[in-house]
């Protein structure tokens, strides 16, 4: 691999020679950005990347009109931290979406969970603004639910979709469903003005999303540039997918989502096409983790010849389909083995505004246009986290375990299987195992499935040792963690806000009236005896933690003490 | 699915309409046919079936421009039975490519085998030669190596290439090294005139083979209709590849032997490109079995994201990629889910030569032109036998397995493992698993890593069984096993043949010199006493078993009675 190239700001002469980068002021315009996120899609989940039933035609069509991505990353097995890396272009540890409750432990933001996306961090929407972009957010956000984590908040201009995932339905009154917001305003509950059939499958969210993107695609289409970051959430469990899709696919339902995943992008690019400014248009696809094979086979995808699946820090939890589509710009067809990272979105969306990321912070975002316009190989490394540990490091073609841990013997036992069909012994463990002082290395080109660790003796190990050693060392002298995020749950934060009206949770304030107004605000340390089936007691409660910043109920003391104390079988985080 | 259609000559009104077809007569005459085989790849070798280093442009290339079978299959898990079923286009149980020394035994043809292809079997290229093609093989034969089996006397034209797998080196005495033959002679032998260097992996094999292939199609274009049969193998381990292509693969040996196939299909295309008998030339690309993971990862494949491989009657031993390719005639970029089988390139062959299989025995191929064609698709089932065993069949998207087994946990215990990194409950066991009586059924579209077996009690279950019991039921009333051929194993044939000039072999005749007097006759029972580091006694010495057809040294009573007795550890057979 070839070493390479502080961002330039090329990409101005491009768009000068680019008609279809002129503004309506005849002024050159940076293009419009399009981030397609899946959920809980694998990578081995599209036609293009060996699907066998093969029911992607339009994300194939895609990948034959652009640039595909063999070997590129999410920043973390799990949707949340995943999600913050993609907007801030850090990792989550420093961008604070992480737990220190236990070491190695995911976290994600379910209902109860206090933290989320801190002011500090300088979203991508905020800085693209700065370049005139209008900014849309359509579906999950995931990056916290309190009114300071509002993504109108955090640079966004407009939102339609959910700060949470789809569980449920839930108790209305303990435990709220989960809002769908346009804007500032909550418009309806998941289950209930928003219906998901858990046993058809059937919702109509996805069309709902793409009208969304539509919508915004055909008024921004001859104005300012736009950003829209279409985060939808129908491949995670539980699936779902509109009629004229369920029972259409070969797969099942969690086909029937893709199906519909793929029919929803092909009409999008089209409509691109329709407006002609589809070479005035930069659309990136990927998705937030990897399949998560305990949903496997009837809601959970499928990570290809990888290891495992969502959660680990194998390759099947963190290697991610990637396209990047931009008609004129990125030659047809072309495949990069450049090591990609989601938090280079962040950054090639900044250098495609003609901005420079924040010079205050790390940020761990490569710009992949050269790359994508020129080919480039530049060297990299992918690390690999789970909550505040350091579990691999990629570099070129060896990825080097520190640590092993798929999840505890007690879940395993109770059908909780990240890696079903698979062991790798000494690799998969249910143990938290300690490879720090001798890695396990893997050739990710002879064994991308992870299966063959290299001899400790071979030369080939001592020299993969030496450079990835050099680099993680360089990473984690360097580290500055963030605040984490994921530490604390309160009962109160769900059951205080988020009411539509007639206010049926208690201390549910009023439904907010106006932009100044914006989320109702926290009832304080909420009181969570009042609760009924919790136990009764003081609040703050915390809920503690298996393979989640949250999950059963614990007091707080709990929480640090004996992560994973009280577990709940069988649910699972998202 | 739709059942369809009787073979027709509907193909003749294709031609008659192309100028192509016309041969110098000005009479219509049938296409020209290549069959690519390729040895020990996987399902997910090319960069179209999703390998993530994407080293095969022509095979994509080749995919985009034709139709792509997900669905396609070996009829064995192991080279000789396959490639038997490929030109008899007939199960092994029916064509004698099995043994019946033990039950649900793996079985090929190393050189101390006594059986190959009978006569009375009617190979693809006798029936093609009657309408007037001329044939060739070029590279590995596999049917067997005594005198009445050379493939000269089953209706090839031509043949360059070798009777065994490139085994080696051995001693030239004790055994030989396999033999190299243009036609009926002998012209040298691997490791020999023909060297591979196990320590690089340099062999100039494929480049031989190569030529002898372009040279043919140049030498045919214009003349008689051709039928070409290119069985290379320098993807079965010891892997090979000539210098040029030698390191140059982000997959290691493997990849560079990979790499140098797609070079030279890309050539072969080429070339028929350049002489304008591309739309006169049927191509079909495959596999004999699925990728030896037990050679993984310096010189095994990959079979995606299926169970196991070679060896197995799981996915991963058995589906193999397939392209066909014939541009003007079946349009780009298809992909039929066709149940496919490779005993369909027989049927599907003859029915572009304008023949009807013959009539007077059980064919099990089917004409697949219906498919690329028309797009329809046929129902039909497929079997997946281990020599006399049949364990499993798939039908539509359920696999019911009947028997499971891996390999025998001595073997495994010494390292021998088919499916590294995997292990299903119950299903990749290391004992024979009788499953007659209840079946293990997998939805193949859902789960195609075959992981999670349908509950015996769901309706889907009772349903599937009901469909698969009764295709299995008429196939099993109208089975007439041939007469196996790998049941016995004789030194003498091994010692007493197969010399070039100075018959270094003891008992070794003089070279071939005319058609009339084709391969040295074998020299009778032999005189195995005389062998140097074998055991003394009477011939014919028995080579038994474990996993093929022959393996240990045992005597004749103790192949029968105690199959696998002598086992060789870390010796494979092919």
């Amino acid at each position: 691999m070839v070493a390479v190239v502080a961002a330039t700001r090329w990409w101005r002469m491009l768009l000068v020679l680019s008609a279809a980068g002129m503004g309506a002021s005849g002024a050159p315009q940076p293009p419009n950005i399009l981030l397609l996120l899946m959920d809980d899609m694998g990578w081995g989940d599209l036609g293009v990347y060996g699907e066998p039933s093969r029911e992607t035609p339009n994300l194939d069509r895609m990948a034959a009109e652009g640039t595909l991505f063999p070997n590129f990353y999410s920043a973390n097995p799990l949707c949340s931290p995943s999600r913050a890396a993609l907007l801030t272009g850090r990792l989550p540890i420093r961008n604070g979406f992480y737990t220190t409750n236990a070491h190695a432990r995911n976290a994600y933001t379910p209902q109860e969970i206090v933290g989320g996306i801190p002011d500090s961090e300088q979203l991508l929407p905020e800085l693209l603004k700065e370049a005139g972009y209008v900014t849309k957010i359509v579906g999950k956000w995931h990056l916290g639910h309190r009114p300071q984590f509002h993504p109108l908040k955090h640079g966004f201009d407009e939102w339609f979709g959910s700060p949470n995932c789809h569980f449920g339905p839930y108790d209305n009154k303990a435990r709220p469903n989960i809002p769908v917001y346009r804007d500032w305003e909550m418009v309806g509950r998941y289950y209930e003005e928003f219906p998901i059939n858990l046993k058809t499958g059937e919702a109509n969210l996805t069309q709902i999303y793409l009208q969304e993107a539509l919508d915004f695609i055909k008024r921004q289409a001859r104005r300012r540039p736009f950003f829209l970051y279409w985060a939808v959430d129908a491949t995670h469990a539980p699936v779902y997918a509109s009629k004229p899709f369920l029972g259409t696919s070969r797969r099942g339902r969690y086909g029937d989502a893709v199906r519909e995943m793929d029919d929803s992008i092909g009409k999008m690019l089209q409509l691109l096409q329709d407006l002609r400014i589809a070479d005035s248009t930069f659309v990136f696809f990927t998705s937030d983790n990897g399949a998560a094979l305990i949903s496997a086979p009837e809601q959970g995808g499928s990570n290809g010849p990888f290891l495992c699946g969502k959660q680990t820090t194998f390759e099947g939890g963190m290697r991610e389909p990637a396209l990047a589509w931009w008609p004129g710009h990125i030659a047809a067809g072309q495949v990069s083995h450049q090591l990609g990272s989601i938090t280079d979105l962040f950054t090639t969306s900044l250098a495609l505004a003609g901005l420079t990321p924040p010079s205050d912070r790390a940020i761990d975002g490569l710009n992949l246009l050269p790359a994508l316009l020129q080919g480039r190989l530049m060297d990299r490394p992918v690390f690999y986290y789970r909550g505040d540990t350091l579990m691999a490091a990629t570099l070129g073609q060896h990825k080097a375990h520190f640590w092993t841990w798929t999840n505890s013997w007690e879940n395993f036992r109770q059908g909780m299987d990240f890696c079903p069909g698979q062991n790798v012994s000494g690799v998969t463990t249910h143990t938290l195992e300690d490879h720090t002082k001798l890695p396990l290395i893997f050739h990710l080109g002879r064994d991308p499935g992870e299966r063959f660790p290299l001899s400790f003796a071979s030369t080939e190990y001592q020299e993969a040792l030496s450079r990835i050693a050099q680099v993680v060392q360089q990473h984690q002298e360097a580290l500055v963690p963030g605040q984490p995020q994921l530490n604390v749950c309160n009962w109160a934060v769900m059951v205080s806000g988020w009411c539509v009206g007639g206010c049926p949770v208690p201390g549910c304030s009023h439904p907010p009236g106006a932009p100044d107004e914006p989320w109702p605000a926290q009832g304080g340390g909420g009181e969570a005896g009042a609760v009924p089936g919790l136990h009764p007691g003081p609040g703050p409660w915390c809920l503690s933690v298996q393979d989640s910043g949250c999950w059963s109920q614990a007091t707080w003391d709990q929480c640090h003490t004996a992560p994973g104390l009280l577990q709940v079988p069988g649910r699972l985080p998202s």
